[in-house]
């Protein structure tokens, strides 16, 4: 099983958080494990708030681009496919909410979980929890729909 | 006039947002007009969701770290304070909200309009819209609460 970031087509994968082509990027990857999904990651030395908390800004992205992940494989199964086999649909964020239960510490890998609460045609709703040492910090909610029409770009050339 | 976040004490200026001591960070800058406040800000080249369009990631970054600006500046105001003259206020996210309510462009400048909308002893709350070449894109909404005790590291050393 891949994750389902690296199975984005091509022309999807430059995405800051969890584009496997953008070289700067944070390359968040998202594991589908039937029912729910797994991101971890480890924040940069510079991706702090205050010193020895993580950048909640970035917790938000990890949230943002693993329940993107999630929507899209949870809309597949769905559907008959095979989320970590088949390419994987693209979808983007029509609303984010996230709510900072404590400060996140710097050190630990983080781990964030995501499920699907809602699979629709038009939308489909993920919850999250990001943990530090097994302690809940930041829980995420995020609407997400297919990619719209006016954000594919005519190939050039 | 300085910027909000050019005005936080040093230990509170690393954040990868906004602080000014964070050589890798996004530095970001709230300037405060009396009633509300504004911040500019260009993206990296790095910083697409899709080729062409801004990460939804560093949106909520922008919305993030100029609200607790913004927040820091109203409850000095309420204070008796001078923002953009005193020194800054540290406040932490407690949640945020965005809206994405159209793909943001890359390109131009975005320009980031927040304004207090409840200022109180334990919370402010702050409501912000973020456009691309007079664009609304994207609609934040932030509450803001005072550092609290455990996020202040003791002195090492």
């Amino acid at each position: 099983m891949k994750a389902i970031q690296d199975l984005y087509p091509a022309d999807f994968a430059h995405c800051y958080g969890c584009g496997r082509l953008n070289e700067q990027g944070l390359h968040i990857r998202s594991e589908w494990t039937g029912e729910e999904s797994v991101a971890r990651f480890r924040p940069r030395a510079e991706h702090v708030a205050l010193p020895g908390f993580v950048y909640g800004g970035l917790l938000a992205s990890l949230i943002d681009c693993h329940s993107i992940g999630t929507a899209a494989a949870a809309f597949m199964q769905v559907a008959g496919g095979k989320p970590g086999v088949d390419p994987s649909l693209r979808f983007v964020t029509a609303s984010l909410e996230v709510q900072f239960l404590k400060p996140t510490p710097m050190g630990p890998e983080l781990v964030i979980t995501a499920r699907p609460v809602e699979v629709g045609q038009r939308k489909v709703i993920v919850e999250s929890t990001l943990a530090a040492n097994g302690v809940a910090c930041v829980r995420g909610r995020v609407v997400a729909v297919p990619i719209p029409a006016n954000m594919i770009k005519p190939k050039v050339g």
